[in-house]
């Protein structure tokens, strides 16, 4: 990226996305490969009056070193500063602005999955917990880097590639408008509007239906839809993904029946690709979980706790979004949950709940992983309490 | 480096200069460029049993940022959880691995130096703290990166001058011996020896002859010398610095008398070169200060304190040492202090002190300016409670 676009980019990410305010220490999670974007972000936080910009490098070198080395009864250790960082920026109100994609895609391929799967890091426990009280005003956005384009674009030289990537996340950054935060309030608008509308349908369950998928799973009356636009408990509001084109809610973690296929690969936080993920749940719980690659990894982490086999959440995605029509998949959560429906096993969102009970009643685990189902020909429809039952999404067209 | 010499240094820094236990959480401290040596550091950590390696990554060019853009009165701010982080550390009794030398060379060069000098990070006080409690076993090792390369050879083509710094490091470290710790023990056992003859001398001053240089140095009667090897308070022997060639104390900061002029090039932490160095001294007190360089730098400085002005440090250097005999000025003070006798202005070293009346006689202040004044030409002179006259160090070899 130029100069011109590092700066669009970063202004979008700080006065857009987070909506920085004048005087909070900013929290800026970046890797190798990113440092053009990172310091470009950093510059335009301290130019809109950030306190402090405590940067939070994450080196997955250093956790292969650690995968394939350290005792097995230490790969889930966390060093306490590291949730107490995340408290202590929550209480202080601070903002946190991550940039996401795949950092060396593969790295940790040939290394023993079980393994793999107790060392959890860059994630932390306790930014779960800061998130659900709405403490901060905070925005992931993807940080393109040559290795990631080569995995997304394997058949391009590598200066084309990353060409071509940097180009598609612009595209759906909606950084290729004029006027990239008016094309973000109108599609945020449209988002809202809908999660108003299914939260006011108060349905009972959603029906999930199409190919590997037959899934019901209940909903909460209590808990709202959400959509684009979040706010801090004390009212800043901000834009947590960029891009976003979901709409979700978290449902009964004890009312789920069914099966469901992934539609796209899902790649974990560390670059490992589970592909091909087949889940079945009774009574809310997975009780059966295979997948073409990484199937021992994904095993082990749906055990690391009570909630950990159970969905934290729904959410629709629509084909007016960006970026399902550019069919690719970009090995990144925040880009590929955002192509099509997904739901995600572990951690619920209390914030979606009206009350205590609701909340009570949600989701909790150590784990958030979010798995796309959402194809063309998956049908979700809504059951009242009565039911009766009302088309909602239908091969990614609204019909609400 | 080639593969085999990043493992041969990174088995240098984590077996003998930090000697990491199986168990510890490694602090490991770097900075862009130094990637590769980082990653080899981890990597022998966790062979060697750590139990976690916590990066802690230092971006220059977010630094500039702020110095750039931040309101003054935040610019001393630094999140409470970098000291707690230090101090929990330190309680659990963890390792600590630095890797020094200029990242960024001039990259502050034109911005205000008042508000510079307000961010002092990545130093963190509470470092102090924990290093004086000898909590951690630790150890400061450089690492080449190219554009420190091109500061200390700008004559050279960036792969050659990369290629000549990372010669002389290798040299300095030992890294060219078929077995560096073996030359390390040999070496740290001659400093710690004279260290032990020094302190058991109990002289009550040293005498400084040589051009531009007559000086008189009062000495504390509790305050012992040390080199090369430290203990922590559990025992654990490691080595601060690597190289390290000095033999030091810290002086009675009211008993300094005559004038000193440096014998090579004072680098300061910004990377302001003050040459030709002449101080003169009455009382302790710095009463006098020239330099051909840099002069009203150095003045303001010595006035930041009441400390500022006078001795922390008195430090012995041999001409056995590898440095000196490079005659390269390397910016970086890790290796600029060892390459010659050198004196400080500021802070002492509590550690020295056999007791608490002594440690209270040190000096104190927020400042520690290491400058070299040893060469061929000077003779250093013990003077004996009864004023007897020991040589010590003539020309850089030892006289005791």
């Amino acid at each position: 990226m130029d100069d011109v676009t590092l700066a669009r980019f970063a202004e979008l990410a700080v006065d857009f996305g987070a909506n920085l305010q004048p005087g909070q220490v900013v929290s800026l999670s970046g890797a190798p490969g990113k440092e053009a974007l990172v310091r470009a972000i950093a510059n335009r936080a301290y130019e809109k009056g950030a306190k402090f910009v405590d940067l939070a490098w994450f080196d997955p070198w250093i956790k292969r070193a650690r995968i394939e080395h350290a005792a097995d009864d230490t790969l889930e250790f966390v060093p306490p500063w590291y949730g107490e960082r995340i408290l202590a920026l929550g209480k202080d109100r601070g903002a946190a602005i991550t940039l996401s994609g795949p950092v060396a895609p593969g790295l940790l391929d040939d290394l023993d999955p079980v393994r793999s799967g107790r060392d959890r890091l860059p994630a932390i426990r306790e930014t779960g917990e800061v998130v659900g009280r709405r403490e901060l005003n905070w925005t992931i956005l993807p940080g393109p880097t040559p290795a990631w384009a080569e995995l997304v674009h394997p058949g391009l030289e590598p200066a084309e590639a990353l060409a071509k990537l940097e180009g598609q996340l612009l595209h759906v950054l909606r950084l290729d408008e004029e006027d990239p935060v008016a094309a973000w309030r109108s599609r945020a608008d449209r988002l809202v509007s809908v999660a108003k509308l299914l939260t006011e349908r108060q349905f009972d369950a959603l029906h999930y239906e199409g190919p590997g998928t037959e899934m019901t799973v209940g909903l909460l009356p209590g808990a709202s839809w959400q959509a684009a636009r979040f706010e801090t408990a004390d009212g800043i509001p901000h834009m947590p993904n960029l891009p976003t084109e979901e709409v979700f809610t978290s449902p009964d973690p004890t009312r789920v029946d069914g099966y469901v296929t992934s539609s796209k690969p899902l790649v974990l936080i560390d670059g490992t690709v589970v592909r091909d993920l087949y889940v079945r749940f009774e009574n809310g719980r997975a009780v059966e979980l295979n997948s073409s690659t990484a199937q021992e990894t994904m095993r082990t982490i749906i055990t690391r706790d009570e909630g950990a086999a159970r969905l934290g959440e729904v959410a629709l995605v629509d084909n007016e979004g960006r970026i399902g029509a550019l069919d690719t998949v970009f090995y990144d959560t925040l880009l590929d949950e955002n192509a099509a429906s997904h739901i995600a096993l572990g951690r619920a969102f209390p914030f979606l709940a009206g009350d205590e009970e609701t909340a009570g009643r949600m989701n909790e685990s150590d784990i958030h992983i979010d798995f796309m189902i959402g194809s063309e020909q998956l049908n979700i429809t809504g059951i009242t309490k009565d039911g009766e039952r009302v088309p909602v999404l239908y091969g990614g067209a609204w019909q609400v």
